[in-house]
């Protein structure tokens, strides 16, 4: 029978050797870590739970990736370099395959980042999925949701709606072909955290946040945090290439208010275009212009031509009822 | 109704003309913090489930109270200063009642320990409580589980055994009036983390872990990590008040493999002997000493005469049936 410890040491404990950023791990009471001088730590937790962010029954390995993407998006919207985080794991029962599984997707991606499992908890219940993650920054330099300023473009990194449309093919909103659903879905289950890019827009962009919920929900916090307003450029937004293949209305839909894209929304002072697009280039990432930051609140959603259009669009809410 | 931003706002944001720690608090993509100079950060995460670590149906202020508790003892443990802490939160539903409860019974804590709520995140799910601290100690003196020393005394804070003896009661175990089931449960509902305590013995202390599953089995973790024995006297321990009144061979069990207990079992020196009473005094913490670290690998338990006890007794594993 598999225990609390030795599922700990078989699954989650890493080989010692590895370099470690960490002055102490996994198995006492707290891990123990320091910035590097002169950096901040940037701190983010994020809490998945079956039925609600990942289906029952949902591919352990892919599992794994996603719940360590979205919090590794939260430290790229920072301009955060990754360093560690926590895992705090509850589970109906302790399944060999399903861990091996889940602590290999999670792994790889973590290893891509240099990201070093430090410590969490783990215990017997409904599947939930708590990681806390650690990035740094040179002190003053985050990107942070309060720093939008009039005049300010606004840009999102790579292509929206893809996620959304592969949740409308599960939910059999609308009719897709398997092969359809199937190309929209990497986007939901293999989120790319834009950490690269995160890094090279410090000193660069202004104000940054990930798209979890929805461009619209999502940019709204920017705006209000930093009491402003905005006009976007509906026909400016980059689909999908699956999501390219469907109606107007519904690219527009679901590229505003789709979640699960995990792709940076920032906004950046005009006479920073250049640097944008050479960062954007140093970190292998497509970014492109799609509206302007405005001194009056409130946010327009306009057509290329510049008429507005009249949208009843909301952002998705944990808390709201269906 | 009830949004999760509202529920955010209204329960878990503080008047911002409180002093933070935090460089950046709630409302970011991530919270910014970095540790005072010449301080490590001690950081621990905890995830309470219902019907596991708490009962359904559990009064939100004591719930709120215990959540933050467990995850301050585990910086207790560290000797390290609490300064802030995430809190991810899932819930059935957004009870505003529940809410008000639980956030006030964990602030009240907070506040005592001058620790902030930085960030987290907020579900619909099954209760699921995860909380992850951030406390700070000067760097190299964290009491860690791999630093005991053959020839060390062992020491345990308070007393044990009250929160199995209400478990027992709760569970009908034993026969147990509903005073002494109510006294007993001050301990399991309501532990006071040993703050205190754990920063008054860096320097002292040698190893230190903080009692949640039982004493035999957390002082396990320390000789096993540390790679020494040690001899247990179970006359010595500290029965908590309402234990205090049961028969010997439910003390000796309950004393020993209880959970929930949340004191510190720390070793340090027979040379420290002072050091260490002039710390409890300090803290205002009674200590105990209960036994010696040895040489030689294994626990044993002796009575008051030095007699082995011959005990069949295990520790609590979440993943052990049933």
């Amino acid at each position: 029978m598999l225990t609390e410890f030795d599922l700990i040491a078989r699954y989650f404990m890493r080989p010692s050797h590895r370099a470690s950023r960490a002055a102490l791990g996994i198995g006492d009471d707290c891990a123990l870590l320091e910035p590097s001088p002169g950096m901040q730590l940037a701190i983010s937790s994020d809490m998945l739970v079956e039925g609600r962010h990942f289906f029952a029954g949902a591919h352990p390995i892919e599992l794994g990736h996603k719940c360590l993407a979205v919090n590794l998006s939260d430290l790229a919207a920072m301009g955060a370099t990754p360093v560690a985080f926590t895992l705090a794991l509850s589970l109906p029962e302790a399944k060999e395959e399903w861990l091996a599984g889940f602590s290999k997707g999670m792994f790889m991606l973590a290893d891509e980042h240099g990201c070093e499992l430090i410590g969490g908890d783990t215990t017997k219940g409904p599947l939930n999925i708590c990681i806390t993650i650690f990035g740094e920054l040179p002190s003053g330099q985050a990107l942070r949701r309060d720093a939008a300023q009039p005049g300010d473009d606004i840009w999102i990194s790579g292509t929206l709606g893809d996620a959304r449309l592969a949740l409308a093919g599960y939910r059999q909103e609308i009719v897709l072909d398997s092969a359809t659903i199937e190309a929209a879905a990497l986007r939901m289950h293999a989120p790319m955290p834009r950490i690269g890019l995160g890094i090279a827009l410090r000193g660069i962009a202004h104000a940054a946040i990930d798209i979890s919920d929805g461009l619209l929900g999502d940019l709204g916090h920017i705006l209000e945090r930093s009491a402003v307003g905005a006009a976007l450029d509906a026909d400016a937004l980059p689909a999908g290439p699956t999501l390219l293949q469907q109606s107007q209305s519904m690219r527009r839909r679901f590229m505003l208010t789709g979640g699960d894209d995990y792709e940076l929304c920032f906004t950046a002072p005009p006479a920073k275009r250049d640097a944008v697009m050479a960062a954007a280039q140093a970190a292998n990432t497509p970014v492109t212009r799609i509206g302007m930051i405005g001194a009056g609140a409130g946010l327009r959603v306009i057509d290329g031509d510049g008429n507005p259009l009249d949208l009843q669009l909301r952002s998705f809410d944990h808390f709201a009822s269906p």
